[in-house]
């Protein structure tokens, strides 16, 4: 992997580069939409490549390994070849499904004993194991097993941790370093800055994390319930200390100012389950604001979703039809809905990164800021 | 409406014909996608039009008068301009759903009064309402209101029920001639035949039905759940009844081998719900046969779905990425299946035009059927 800086902003920490990847370049910053089970949910893979723009998908280890396990996606030959997205693509590293889906677990030094939410079966997940599973994924980023802590969380159990998390890091460095990648292409490991929403403990964690100097770096536990300011806090701590020449990655986050907010603060990647979660309860996110396609107010509203996209979907089809769909339960209001908002987080990341590259990226920011939470 | 008879087997039934309506021509025999609330279920109108290439869609009365509702549905301007449809659509006259989707029901001479499965609401559908409904949906093509006999149904109750259907059918078209189309494109109201089982009821309605003279006709009541041979011989009885030069249409038929049986006994139009609700369930139709893709031994088949056929999507996804869609009851595992088994419906249609057409339709319909009754 290889990140190239190729704009600053003046007025902000913003900046523009390209990371560049066996399975192609990516840039940044970028959003990734989240492809759970080696689908990104209601998305054909021509659409998301064509219409959507992805660059970079993610897909979540605890998932795959579970369904359609290693098994089947080692004799295909990796999740590229599995699912038939060619680009990029990032695995977490299980640990926050584990903590947020499976009932039972246990949390100890060797790892995390977990029950699958799927048929019950006991699991264990540990620094070394999580390498080989996202090995033979195959994803292009693997990402650190760490403990993502819930919010609140108190200051001893925050500080105990990332003790944790950091000697779990250094298990799965030993491992990574020593393992090879299975299909031929080049696999690069990201460590995660913890720390829960204290100052000192998210210094800390940034200093450790950047001393392993591996090619990118990324920022766990935030967007899982603090305020938003304590967010934006923790973010600005930890870029300042983290390597300005290495890709920042802001995991689970967020909303479309979330997503400008951070890109100010010299974050260069994102992914969120927002975008098509919400879109498959009606949520549109639109560069005028959001729209709760289900409310009344749109039930005879027959003009285009949004007339001037150059999402086909956004021309084709109208509010009223797609608040049908989404009130009737109907799949098709998911596919139109995702398909709109996942267009309308990689329009709004690309948006930020020409603002980036021309200077203007400050003054826009401040103006889209405040249009993107209205409610319309 | 208008129906040219195109070519007419020599040793079958089977007729090739082409339909026009204001909204477009079809090319008989064809099969509709049933497209339940002004959708086909997880299919894009474009797909519909350059994947699937349907060349006309059924809509339900019954959902559509519940939901969206006639009031929006007359302010879109018919149900075309509301989904973005744009070739013919028939609809049904809900009298099929009423049966069997809303609990509280009474079948009287005047009508069925029902109540919602959606919320409970009480409704009545007349002879005379379900014309005025029909034509605010603004369908190219409507169905007349009748009483569909479940199987097995007994002889008294079969009788008296075709008769009340045969008083409906009067209402009907005397409501239906009395009235405009809404929306400046013609419409035209098919009847339906009925009479179960009964070879003698079959020939009355049949009768009677043709003596309406509208410019095409319908039979109901079949496919379910009696024998395929009942079925065969109903419909070989009333084709041999109803008039040469008016299309046919036998509703709710039915598997591969059922639409290719039937097209040999006369009939021009079909539609089912079998090849969209049974994608849903990862059953597949082609044209070697019958797969399951949940089996087990399609696990590790990394083989494209079906790598001879001129839908990208069957080329694009293997086999094994569908069953774990499938399995995992991801919506994109749906998308594929249905845009393959409706793809599927329409090519078999349409080779069967180019069958009969070329004069060999006999010889290959012998071959097709003991090939698509296979499991693979
Ligand atoms: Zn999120
Ligand atoms: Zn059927």
């Amino acid at each position: 992997m290889k990140f190239k800086l190729q704009a600053q902003d003046k007025l902000s920490k913003a900046r523009a580069g390209e990371i560049t990847t066996d399975h192609g370049t990516i840039q940044t910053p970028i959003f990734m939409p989240v492809g759970t089970a080696g689908t990104v949910k209601a998305v054909h893979q021509h659409e998301l490549k064509d219409d959507i723009q992805a660059q970079i998908i993610l897909g979540n280890t605890y998932h795959l390994y579970l369904r359609p396990g290693l098994d089947v996606l080692e004799s295909a030959g990796g999740l590229h070849k599995f699912n038939g997205w060619n680009g990029p693509i990032l695995t977490d590293s299980g640990g926050y499904q584990v903590y947020s889906l499976s009932e039972v677990r246990k949390i100890k030094e060797e790892g995390v004993t977990f029950r699958s939410h799927i048929d019950g079966s006991k699991h264990l997940f540990t620094p070394e194991n999580v390498m080989d599973i996202q090995r033979t994924i195959g994803a292009d980023i693997i990402m650190a097993f760490d403990e993502c802590t819930p919010y609140p969380c108190d200051y001893i159990y925050a500080k105990k941790s990332i003790e944790m998390t950091h000697r779990w890091l250094k298990r799965c460095c030993e491992r990574f370093d020593n393992t090879e990648p299975k299909y031929g292409y080049s696999q690069t490991l990201f460590p995660i800055v913890q720390g829960s929403v204290y100052k000192d403990l998210r210094v800390k964690s940034a200093e450790v994390i950047a001393s392993f100097e591996r090619e990118g770096n990324a920022i766990g536990g935030l967007s899982v319930g603090e305020p938003a300011e304590e967010m934006y806090a923790m973010t600005e701590i930890v870029c300042d200390i983290l390597p300005e020449q290495k890709p920042r990655y802001l995991m689970g986050v967020g909303t479309p100012v979330n997503i400008l907010e951070n890109i100010a603060l010299g974050i260069d990647m994102f992914d969120c389950v927002m975008p098509t979660r919400n879109a498959r309860n009606g949520m549109l996110f639109t560069k005028n604001g959001i729209i709760n396609i289900k409310n009344e107010k749109w039930k005879n509203d027959f003009s285009a979703i949004e007339d001037d996209s150059d999402l086909a979907t956004d021309r084709f089809y109208t509010k009223a039809y797609l608040r049908h769909l989404i009130h009737s339960g109907e799949m098709l209001g998911a596919q139109i809905a995702t398909l709109h908002n996942l267009h309308f987080y990689l329009w709004l990341v690309k948006e930020a990164r020409n603002k980036i590259m021309s200077g203007e990226f400050y003054d826009w920011k401040k103006t889209m800021v405040n249009r993107l939470a209205q409610r319309l």
